[in-house]
Formats: C-alpha cells, sequence, structure tokens
C-alpha cells in the first residue's frame, strides 16, 4: 500500500519514522508493506532528521490527492477548512482512502466528508483525531457497536488536565500554571484552542457521532474552558471530596443529545478522577457493557502516530465500515438537547460581604427558584470584609441555577460573579 | 447474516435477546440483519424467558455447522474439547464464520483452530473471550497494531478480584470470603478454574499470543492462583502501601515471552491497583503508545453478549483478518521465558520463633543467595512465642529467591514455609 503523507510535523515525522522503522512487523500485520510514496510539507527543505531518500516531495499537498501512484493519503496539516479540507476532499473524490488526525475538520465538516467517503467507497479513518494512542474510536464504533450508548464522557485535552492537575498538586493560579506549561511546550503559545475547550469540544462531537448515531454537531456543544477555575475552587472541591476536571459529556435524552464540554465537579474516587496530568481518559456507559474505561496518552508523535498507522493496517486489511458506525446517508445532525434542561447537583461559590442578613438573602434567592441546598460551608468570620460561602445543592435544572445565581449575582453584598461548576453524577 | 447459537445458558440467552432486541440498530451498524435461525441446548424444554418462535432447535450442535441455511456459528457451549471443539472445527470446515467465547479451547486448540480458519477464508473472533465488556482484543490487535509490545498485563478473573477486594475491605480471610462469594453467586460451587487462576492464564494466552505474535502456548504460562493469599498480607500490603491483585503478566525478554498469573503486590496509585471488586482492567505497555488502560465487566450476560454481538457486526461488515492478527501459517508457539530468570522486588513473610539470632539466619540465607533487603519490619516483641518478620527485597532474580527461601524455611526458628508475594513493577 502506497502513502502519501501531507504534513510532516511533529506527527507525521513520527508516522513516517514508525512506518521505516517497523516496516517488516506492519507488513505481517497489514498483509502488505505500507511504504511512504510522497509528501508534502510547508517547509521542504527543513531538517526533520528524517530519510525521505526515495520519498517523493511534493510542494503542493493537492498533488498527493491526483498521484496515480498513492493509494492512501494520510492528512496530517490541520485547521478546519482550507488545505486539508480541500486534500481530503480531492482525495475522496479520486478513489483514494484517507486517514487524517484533524478534529477540527471533522467536527464542522465531517457528515459532508463521510457522505463523499461512502459514496465513493473508500475509508476515511481518524483515530488519531481522538485521545491520540487511546483506540477509543474503533472501541466505541466497533468494540461497543451491541450497545446503546447512555452517556459517553472524558477527559480530552491533555493540556487543560495537566493544567488542573497542576493546579491541585501546587495549590497555584490558572495564569501561573499555564505560563509554566507553555514553557515546558505542553501549552501552546496561543493557548485558547486548549483552554477554552474547543478542541476538547471537537473530538466530543466526533464521540457523541459515533455514540448516538449521527452527524457531528460541533454548533450543538455548550463550551466552556478552563480560564475561570481558580485554585481556590480546586481547594474547596478537594475538601468536599471532588477533583475538578474538564469534562466532555455527550448524553442521550428525550430531546435528543445533550454535548456540553465544561469544569466538572466528580468524586474522587471515580476512575475519571484518577486520570491525571497529560494523560486523556475517556468513559462510554453501554446498556450490555456497562461501564467501560479507557486511558492513555492523548497527543504526541508516538500515540497519535500509533493511531494513524493502525486505521492504515485497517485499510490495508479492509477492515473498515461507514466513517460513523453506520451509513452516512441514513443520518442526521445531533439533535441538540437544550443545556436549560440539564439538571444536577451543582456546587456554588460566592463572596460575600461578612455581615448579618446575607445568608438569609442568599437562601431566599434559591427558594424563589426552586433551588434546595445540600450543604453549605461559610468559612472563617471577618465582620465587614469579604468571606467566602461555599454550598453544594440538590438536583436543580440549569435554568433554574441560572435564575437563582442571576438573582444572587444583583445582591448589594455579593460581590463577585457567583462561581459555579456543575457536579457530574458518575 | 443467519446465526446458529450453541448452548443458552446465560450468555447464550443474552445474546439471543440483545440480537432481537435491537434487531434495528444493529442491522443499521452491521449493514444487514443479524437473525437467530437456529439454537442448539443440553435441554432444549427449559424455561428459559426467551422468544424462540422461528428459532429451529437442534438436539445435535452438530447440526448447527452443517445446516445450509447459517451463515455464522456462535459457540457457547464451553469447555476445551468435546462437543465444543467438535462444533467449531466442523462450522470452519464448512466454511461457516465462528464467534466463540470459549477461553480454555483455545488456549488449547487455538493455533489449530486458527490455521484452519485462515485455510478456509472465515472469521474466526473471540472477543467474548477475554474480559467480557471490554474490547481489548480489537484493541490490541487492531487498536494498538503499530505497536511493539513490551508488557501486557491484568485482573483478567472477576471473581478472583472481588475475593481479594473484599478481603482488604472486610479483612477477613479467603475461605470465608470464597463461601460468601458462592452464595451470592460471584463464584462456582467448584471455584478451582477461578481461583486457582486457570480461567485467568486462559486469558493471558490469547492476549499474549496477540500481544506478542505467536501461536497461544499455555504450557508456558506458570499459574498460582490465590487460595495462599492470607488477610495478614492483604494487610502488611497495605501498611507498605500496596494492593495484592491476582495478575496476569505477559511480557517480552531476551529468550522468549515471559508468561506467569499469580498474586502480585501494585503500589496503591497504580492504575491497575484501582480497579476493584468485580472488573477487569488490562494494560498494554505499547512502544508507540505508552501505556493504554482498559477497564469494565469481565463478566455477565450483557457484558459478555456485547462482545459477541460486536464480533458478529464484524463479520457482518467484513471488518476481519487473521486470528491473532497476523497469518496463523507463519507463526510458532510463543517461546517461553523461564520464570527462574525473572527479576523483580519481593515480599516475604515468615513466621518465627521470637528469639536472639533469627534474624541473622535469615539476613545469612539471603546474603548467600545475593538476594538484598530493602526494608524489614518486625512487629512487636514476644520473645519465646512466634512472629511475623516482613521485608522487601531488592531486585533479585526468582532463582536466587527461591534458593533463600528454600534456606530459611529449613531454618528450625521458622515455623511456617515463608510466604513470598512477587511486586510488579508499575
Amino acid at each position: 500500500m502506497r502513502i502519501g503523507i501531507a504534513g510532516l510535523g511533529t506527527v507525521g515525522g513520527g508516522t513516517v519514522r514508525l512506518l521505516q522503522g517497523k516496516a517488516d512487523l506492519l507488513a505481517a500485520r497489514a498483509g502488505r508493506r505500507v511504504e511512504v510514496v510522497a509528501a508534502s510539507a510547508r517547509d521542504p527543505g527543513r531538517e526533520r532528521g528524517l530519510d525521505l531518500g526515495g520519498v517523493r516531495f511534493e510542494r503542493d499537498a493537492l498533488a498527493l490527492a491526483a498521484a496515480p501512484d498513492i493509494d492512501a493519503v494520510v492528512e496530517l496539516i490541520g485547521g478546519a477548512g482550507g488545505v486539508a479540507l480541500d486534500l481530503v476532499r480531492a482525495a475522496l473524490e479520486s478513489g483514494k482512502a484517507v486517514v487524517t488526525a484533524n478534529k477540527a475538520m471533522l467536527a464542522l465538516h465531517g457528515g459532508g466528508l463521510a457522505l463523499l467517503a461512502e459514496r465513493q467507497g473508500v475509508p476515511l479513518l481518524f483515530e488519531a483525531a481522538v485521545a491520540g494512542g487511546i483506540p477509543i474510536v474503533k472501541s466505541l464504533r466497533e468494540g461497543l457497536a451491541a450497545n446503546r450508548v447512555r452517556r459517553v464522557y472524558g477527559i480530552l485535552n491533555g493540556t487543560c488536565n495537566y493544567i488542573l492537575t497542576q493546579m491541585r498538586e501546587t495549590g497555584r493560579d490558572f495564569a501561573e500554571v499555564l505560563a509554566e506549561a507553555q514553557g515546558l511546550g505542553y501549552a501552546e503559545a496561543d493557548p485558547s484552542t486548549d483552554v477554552d475547550g474547543i478542541d476538547a469540544a471537537h473530538k466530543l462531537a466526533l464521540l457523541a457521532a459515533i455514540a448516538f448515531g449521527g452527524l457531528p454537531s460541533f454548533e450543538g456543544i455548550h463550551v466552556e474552558g478552563i480560564r475561570r477555575v481558580s485554585a481556590q475552587d480546586i481547594a474547596y472541591a478537594d475538601a468536599l471530596g471532588y477533583r475538578i476536571k474538564l469534562l466532555g459529556v455527550a448524553r442521550r435524552t428525550e430531546a435528543g443529545v445533550e454535548q456540553r464540554l465544561h469544569p466538572c465537579m466528580v468524586r474522587k474516587d471515580a476512575a475519571i478522577a484518577q486520570v491525571e496530568g497529560v494523560f486523556n481518559g475517556i468513559v462510554v456507559e453501554g446498556d450490555e457493557a456497562g461501564e467501560v474505561v479507557h486511558e492513555g496518552r492523548g497527543a504526541g508523535a508516538g500515540p497519535t502516530a500509533s493511531a494513524v498507522v493502525a486505521d492504515l493496517i485497517d485499510i490495508a486489511r479492509g477492515r473498515w465500515g461507514p466513517v460513523f458506525g453506520v451509513p452516512a446517508a441514513g443520518l442526521e445532525p445531533l439533535r441538540p438537547s437544550p443545556l436549560q434542561d440539564h439538571a444536577g447537583r451543582h456546587y456554588v461559590r460566592l463572596m460575600v460581604q461578612d455581615r448579618p442578613g446575607v445568608l438569609a438573602e442568599i437562601a431566599a434567592a434559591f427558594r424563589d427558584h426552586d433551588v434546595s441546598i445540600e450543604s453549605l460551608l461559610q468559612q472563617g468570620r471577618d465582620p465587614g470584609r469579604t468571606v467566602a460561602i461555599v454550598l453544594i445543592t440538590h438536583e436543580a435544572a440549569e435554568r433554574a441555577m441560572r435564575g437563582a445565581l442571576a438573582q444572587i449575582g444583583r445582591l448589594e453584598a455579593v460581590e463577585e460573579p457567583p462561581c459555579m461548576i456543575r457536579i457530574e453524577a458518575l
């Protein structure tokens, strides 16, 4: 099988090295040799420490789609549209198999690309787009295909999980830990795609599509990042028996599929709470299999190349089917279930003036919106100064919480916008 | 796709119910309808709460292999040989696809069956044979196919893990917890296949075959069960920061593949230590992907039927390849690596008379075999009575440990055979 690789960055370089370094082993597993015959990259002259002798260099990535000597195109350029999308479309149109790690492209254009691939009768595989070295796409699409999934949730961004873990372990605040993570190369110079939850939401859109039998619907995802998580909240969470994790959660409801990506509190002893540092973890709740937990490295050259090459082996073996598990022609974008209807317990932290009557005003606001309080913690007493009130609600709808918190935010004694973190029942 | 199911016990009944109850969903995922057309069972008349109208009942399981209206045979009879083996052979010989949950049969006869299936050009799939609802066979064979596996290890028997977890949580001894587990239906009346490690070793043989590119070699596995694990050792382990788990471990060495199934001490904070109760967990260490952890339910009607039906969907989609990942004709049984050469740290508990000089004799025995002691704990003082000495060794070879413990066992002051538990480095 002859491969053309577009993009020779960390993952592209790792993929070339893997294919060359284990050629015999991979040939046995794939049933035929898998060879890189052509590659494209923005800077052809750059030193990459790769042996590219015998690999034709194309200045224009689109040439890979047209080349008659290429069976499968590996797209590692990135970006939701642009050259990546043009290349994948052109490759599918010319009847080539495609492997991609491009979560943004698939989250936004996955439906159309799946239709195209299936019309052309060629595979479009994307194990590397979600959680790097963890074969979660295969596990969900094939391994758990006998299940009606109730909920799939996970830690889908290693940068955010590293930051949250460091914040907890060192007690430092977000900005400081982010700066350190940037210095270590764990976070990008412009960290927004990671810390604002966009990257993880792209991955969630793909998992939800497979789990719930629809085309990806990125617009249907409620996305909040981790910039507003404070060291203080992490410490309170710990005291209350929780960890704060940036979770992507997709769940079937009566109205459709609820998709949300936001900081969550999870019980310390839950499997997902044990996933720390740069690791990713995904839990699938199936009606037959029960909870199945997957954990591993979500990024890096080795893990991501491992996923790319697994897809290539599947293609070589003919071991593939519809892009999202069922034929795209019969699917519609997932119907969003409004977050307003989401019900759960909530953590709330309020910074208030310590004076008589404040608590009564707060309690009244919750009562007015039918939110009942499970436990409440007021630390220290410091009359006339600002103190924290921390509370956990009983199960309440998002709509009610927002109403109560808006009312509380308007109270004179409340000095900062209320901080609210949803507790995920696990 | 027309299915014949042999065996209508818990798993067989669950499989029929799953195929009937989700016929439309499964048809979308499989690309065609998957229908049970025939079944066989020892007792045809038994009430099973199944709708078997339209399902032909065969008294002789072998009739399923011969029936021209059956495309795939599901073997859920069990037993390493006998009818199960005859049926699978006959089905493959008549060109039918086979799905089986039979770990014993595959561990002992998997090589020959794989050769037969591949010669016939038909699939032989066995996701349900290892760890029930966790799609570990697929993950290892396909999802991680780009990796050279360094080590694969896991908790492969839920009964043993339940017993060990209960022992730790309640402080009770093996016999008492086993009796309770039998009462609850978590352990069989004759528990030996589980508690002596045989069942888990069968599964390990299959994982090792896929991971290390050989035919299963059950005879090459060193097997010890959990009967000799005492409440005392579990308590000491806890105090030292460990949990005791019955682990199956397969690891590549210079000599071949080391396969062992025995109680291990693992660090409390290791992912595998968090797998408690009836759950199973498997960790694959790949050279590209790093550590990938899988956890879920290893038994029961739902999880096992989930695995059986996933295999059927793969067959319907044509998504299959060689039985153990590479063609069986090119494989040999895994070459065993002698346990004597295994090196690791060890926990040792000695019951000794509390009198001067005993420790010196013990220390001398370790020194004579070049085993050095990392830490030592002698609890209480009780001159003239029996006390426990607990120690952890530095890394030492199995051979040296056995020599030292044999010498120690012969000391007059040592009142019970030494208890040794290997510490698995994770």
